[in-house]
């Protein structure tokens, strides 16, 4: 079977103004790799008709399956339903269902319905609407001669999980491959590094692939096999995962995890350990980054952001004698500012970080971008310390000491 | 004058793969809208020479000016270079100066230089080099017919600024007109709220143009002007700005300011006062928007992250009748956190932030999304509570109170 071909084509002006970046096409591109449908172009139009219904007459001249996002909302410049169905020749009807929605939604704020609103509720003749749950204009579709065509709102928290809910299904469907893709995350190699060690073992593969993705300061590994079921996908990537496994070691922090520190976390529920982090260039990230997963309040207790020289004495204890001989940025300063919130808070794994994150030094020969990191293990009072430079670009500086100090935590946990 | 078309091509299958987002399309468009620039479409293509011949022949009958963008690497997929030049009938020969840097950077690693490394030191005859110094692979571009083609490179780091610092001032002489955004942020109003009250001005603005942008808890409205000078266009946009202003009073938070913890800041050092926050939910977020700025450290002192109950009682020395008493996410307890971190660390303003981020409950009656944030100022010891529901989408929730938070330090220290 030839396999599908499909466009996607975003609507909007501020897309064309820079305002907003593409993410759509980004997130519906994924799930169609997953529905083993080939995507060769992306196009992005304003809020035009005549320049959407040329891109439509290009798209519809090679692929198969066309996906517009953006322009169904309610305003005057909304006009992607009306113009891809005067392209293709379908009329528009009233769907009962979205208008009695949006009468009630209307009803509930006490506010008049007007004509546009009506329009949200229009839909082709004889197509699939999705409902929408995360917002209010529904997406559509409808296919006409060889050629299907759906319409999401472009908002991506609407357009993700209609994609995601509605479309992905249906177009699996049309689809028997399944693409299926492995992701073995690596944190502490630079992308080059892994490429140099991973380069035969890419070369020679085909089916599965492996190719490799930075991020700020990871590497993702991405193993990607097509077969006729997600069984048989997932069982062709099981040897390549298993061989990049042993080819990386200790690096390798987790396949199809979300991130590191929700590895993390799960290690301190495994070791029924909890953790407290002192922060001063990192001002509150490494907290931030784990009390985004939820029930991170089990294993995480919290600790201190220590930005100023007061709050690393006065709240954490670090002594002035210390802070005056070693320095502000010290591996001995990060050591008893972990000492400090594992005693302040009862936690029984402390971190403690401080540096400068730049752009400006702070008066002494410690360079832009140096960071010293502790871990305090309160149950044998072992201890670790790391001291790296991470450059001088500030946002960087403290992503990449956030995640030093998570991978620390990790690496402590697992033994390594 | 006409103004001058342009359309960007983004190369590069992990693209279509969704590996990643244009941003590069993003970055260049901001920067073309800027510059006067009309841009009606952007095309994204694989690493398939068949395909970008195809994507080029379409844009060169609608633009004036085509940028492309990836394709440039030493790898065998880079094919940008040799497919746009044969699409415009251009030979291309060897760059004696990026030559010589790339065969001294390979000399510098001892490494032997390849084939592949020449090839990306080919320019288009007659051209235009921009090189790269962010980077390995030079940016190039010509003049064919009435088109203007220009090949930047793909990784966002190195696009970025070669657009900015070479390509941008190139484009800027090719056209007279300048266009100029002014941007307006507000908090605490929603989109439709926000619209409501403006949609006459907007509907009556035609140069400068008014438009709103909906992003998290925020709205921005942009002002854009278009005149012969920066200078012109920036006095037109005054009248609207002010008037805008008028509208929306203390919901406004700055024009052309970088974000809401930007101006907080400014407002502290304006007030001589020092900042700290206590947070639970949020879990270090307030302080990681504020440190996230250089300098923040001579007004935001720290805080405490106090995600565990023992943190709250111990650290903050909130009384454990009062959490019994009152709840844990109650108005009593965030203003007994903020005059905790007061306390602690010395601040005259202190922050205290508790709530249910959700998913799930705390087996209280508290619904999931509650946060109650409370601002005490510990010169005159007055202070200000807040409760609020954020829904039920953990990330806006602490992302929102944040916000919530941040704001009402602004209002404070502006007395609204």
């Amino acid at each position: 079977m030839m396999p599908l071909v499909c466009e996607i084509i975003a609507v909007g002006t501020e897309l064309l103004l820079g305002s907003i970046a593409n993410t759509d096409a980004q997130d519906i591109s994924q799930g169609l790799a997953e529905a083993g449908i080939h995507c060769y172009f992306h196009t992005t139009v304003g809020d035009n008709p005549a320049r959407l219904s040329q891109a439509l007459a290009v798209a519809r001249e090679r692929a198969d399956i066309i996906i517009t996002t953006g322009g169904l909302g309610p305003t005057i410049d909304d006009l992607t339903k009306q113009t891809v169905c005067e392209a293709f020749g379908v009329p528009l009807e009233l769907h009962e269902g979205t208008w009695e929605r949006i009468l009630s939604f209307f009803r509930r704020i006490g506010k008049p319905v007007t004509e546009n609103n009506r329009r949200q509720a229009m839909v082709p003749v004889g197509g699939v609407v999705f409902e929408n749950d995360w917002g209010t204009a529904p997406g559509c579709g409808f296919q006409a001669g060889d050629t299907h065509i759906y319409m999401l709102p472009g908002p991506p928290k609407e357009c993700r999980p209609m994609f995601a809910n509605c479309l992905l299904p249906l177009l699996k469907s049309l689809t028997g491959a399944t693409i299926l893709s492995r992701n073995i995350k690596v944190f502490g190699m630079g992308e080059s590094a892994v490429e140099d060690m991973l380069r035969p073992l890419m070369e020679k593969s085909s089916n599965p692939t492996l190719a490799p993705y930075a991020k700020e300061g990871e590497v993702t590994l991405r193993v990607t096999a097509s077969a006729q079921s997600n069984e048989e996908a997932f069982r062709l990537t099981e040897p390549i995962v298993a061989e990049v496994l042993a080819l990386l070691g200790g690096a390798a922090y987790g396949v199809d995890v979300d991130s590191l520190e929700s590895v993390v976390l799960e290690l301190l529920e495994a070791n029924g350990v909890r953790l407290a982090a002192a922060e001063s260039c990192t001002g509150g990230l490494v907290s931030a980054k784990l009390t985004a997963i939820p029930g991170a309040s089990r294993f995480f207790l919290g600790g201190v952001v220590a930005y100023g020289r007061q709050v690393k004495e006065n709240v954490l204890g670090v002594p002035e004698d210390l802070i005056n001989k070693c320095g502000m940025v010290s591996g001995e300063v990060a050591l008893a500012m972990a000492r400090g919130v594992c005693k302040l808070t009862g936690a029984e794994i402390g971190l403690g970080l401080t540096g400068l994150a730049g752009p400006g030094g702070d008066g002494s020969n410690v360079p832009v971008g140096t960071v010293c990191i502790a871990l305090f293990d309160a149950r044998d009072r072992s201890h670790k310390e790391v001291t790296r430079n991470f450059g001088d670009e500030r946002g960087r500086v403290r992503t990449m000491a956030s995640l030093t100090a998570l991978d620390m935590v990790r690496r402590h946990l697992n033994m390594i």
